[in-house]
């Protein structure tokens, strides 16, 4: 059976990446390694909106998430975590486990944060050294506004660390602009990349924080990431590399206006498409939805545990639900990365034909046709 | 030109590797995921001598030491590093970023630890924790008893802590018949993958540390590795997965001691090719010579910066040299994973050719000849 993938990430893999990351192994100091670097280093910080270098490390996202907490920050720091979803609440289980004092801006999961109570939490607690913030929150789909939010703490000592693993690319970031200090990125996202590769971007007032943070740490050490700049601390992913030298330049060639584009169409698509097979749209503010995943609601009597497994076993596909106690009830359809107008429309022709093996009562085509219909009217 | 590997990893990976790691990509929470992980988790204890899960992390080497010392000590705890190298001096520098109190048994570069003097150690420092050994020091090509220094700490509670990264499946290492506690190792030298994927075994006394350790960590934790065993915790590095799979199959196929009897002719035909080159042999002891790479201080008259320089520019191969004080004066050949008698025959026209370019005098073909000979005579 054919598999594809309609998850927040990993993404498909184009072909051109998958073969660009088979190429031979070259070392990571050698002439030909540096050559690459210098592309890759090139071409990164303005994807972030930077003028900072943008340094990679061979983890997951949540490896960058740890790396800005060990290198930023002291046991006993207070900090702000904006939490509207598992990925905040991620960020919370770091803090707390490098002994940061946590004060938490909660959300309902399915919403953004509000700025407005971002800076009633920053008066009350007006000796907090960080704000941590989600931009797209792909646990639920809820995109934050990462703009008010920097500009809150832009004038102040506060430092901003950003998870953009997900939101980058796919929505607009300006790192410099929008006074964000720590911006975090992975490779199996928008990129379109394997996991394995995560991205960090710092500002001046961070390397401001770093210098006092005593936190341990070695792999992680932003310090002696400055140092081996653009080249590796460590041995690197370097088949990842390649891919992502590859990635750059399909970002590119596309431009990164039309691959927003693509994404936003891919998003309302999906919504209508969901709309007309019986879900809900899950967040409701239009201008809040991140364009990484579509997310909704399931009609009454369809469990999407079993919808997420027959698409499964059924037709190859896998598709992420809800997590914690959206489990059951919610699915998300990942459209990150290389997705276009046809595969979403095999996405949801898949997701017609399980829905009518679990019974649901519908127009067979109307979903995919909403699909159509939307490409037709706003373009590929 | 053609470009060829002979450092000690990055290693040249297999054809058959790349491409399975160049297939789509699958979810790490799919039905598919789980088939790997489950033949991959069955795969790799007895490669370390263990019946303990072998826990997959992405990340360089150096984040596995470093999980190892977040993972097992607190601040303050003392440790003896055995060190002679590089990557000893690195379990130093990682040690000494935790706060740990650092007694160090340091031999030479080049030479060996003497299993006494480590015992002599802990007579004197008996309140350590921890022991930390580097299995084969791939800066010198010297290779620890490790099982000797095991035997040492066996019967006490003091954690014994392997860098096993370029050692394991190139030199026997039997973790729980040794007594180790701790075994780190990597993808990109034995398993002849590219790098990316680290690997930590843990005995039952690696954990009771684990559980008296209040080091900060989150992506390291192995208490979260073994949560989530044998899925991963993060989001893995699925390319290296699916090529880790096929890596297993290959090591299956060719026998775990067809595989060390390769590296071991491979390291006696690159001895005596050097030799007769005029290289003089750096580690003198013969059975303490790591198989991983072949280290050689380099005739009268010849700085090997220029030889590698030239070994990379004219004839596109990468090899390696000395570090640190060994700058200049010190080769490294590697032929770790797939290296065969061909693939270092090349490596040795290479050498020869660019040392006729160097001016040096010897009989051209004769650095060849020994390699040829020595698999003549010890069959490929």
């Amino acid at each position: 059976m054919k598999l594809r993938l309609a998850t927040p990430g990993p993404t498909e893999v184009p072909q051109r990446l998958l073969l660009a990351g088979a190429r031979e192994i070259i070392h990571h100091r050698s002439t030909e390694m540096e050559q690459l670097i210098h592309e890759i280093s090139g071409g990164l910080p303005p994807l972030f909106g930077t003028s900072a270098p943008v340094y990679t490390i061979a983890s997951s996202g949540t490896g960058a998430m740890e790396a800005a907490v060990a290198n930023c920050f002291s046991a006993g720091d207070e900090v702000l975590v904006v939490s509207n979803g598992y990925f905040g609440e991620r960020f919370q289980a770091i803090c707390k486990s490098y002994g940061l004092v946590v004060h938490v801006v909660e959300s309902d999961w399915g919403t953004s944060a509000d700025p407005e109570r971002v800076a009633a939490a920053y008066r009350e607690h007006p000796r907090i050294r960080g704000a941590f913030v989600v931009y797209s929150e792909t646990s639920t789909g809820a995109l934050n506004d990462v703009e008010a939010i920097g500009r809150i703490f832009r004038d102040t000592d506060v430092i901003v660390v950003v998870d953009a693993i997900s939101g980058l690319l796919v929505h607009p970031l300006e790192m410099d602009a929008w006074g964000l200090d720590v911006v975090l990125a992975a490779s199996h996202k928008g990129f379109m990349l394997p996991p394995g590769l995560a991205f960090i971007a710092l500002s001046d007032k961070a390397w401001t924080a770093v210098e006092r943070s005593s936190g341990p740490n070695y792999y992680w050490s932003f310090e002696r990431l400055r140092h081996f700049y653009p080249m590796s601390s460590s041995s690197p992913a370097v088949s990842l590399l390649l891919a992502l030298h590859e990635s750059l330049k399909m970002l590119d060639e596309e431009g990164m206006e039309a691959f927003r584009r693509r994404h936003a169409v891919l998003g309302r698509a999906a919504e209508r498409g969901l709309l007309k097979l019986g879900f809900s749209t899950f967040v409701q503010a239009p201008n809040r939805r991140s364009h990484v995943i579509t997310s909704a609601l399931a009609p009454e009597g369809i469990d999407t545990g079993q919808l997420l497994k027959t698409l499964s076993t059924s037709y190859g596909v896998t598709m992420t639900g809800g997590q914690a106690h959206l489990k059951g009830k919610l699915i998300r359809v990942g459209h990150v990365g290389a997705a276009d107008a046809l595969d979403l429309s095999g996405i949801f022709g898949a997701l017609e034909m399980a829905l009518l093996d679990l019974g649901h009562t519908f127009t067979p085509g109307s979903g995919v046709g909403e699909i159509i219909r939307t490409f037709h009217e706003e373009g590929r």
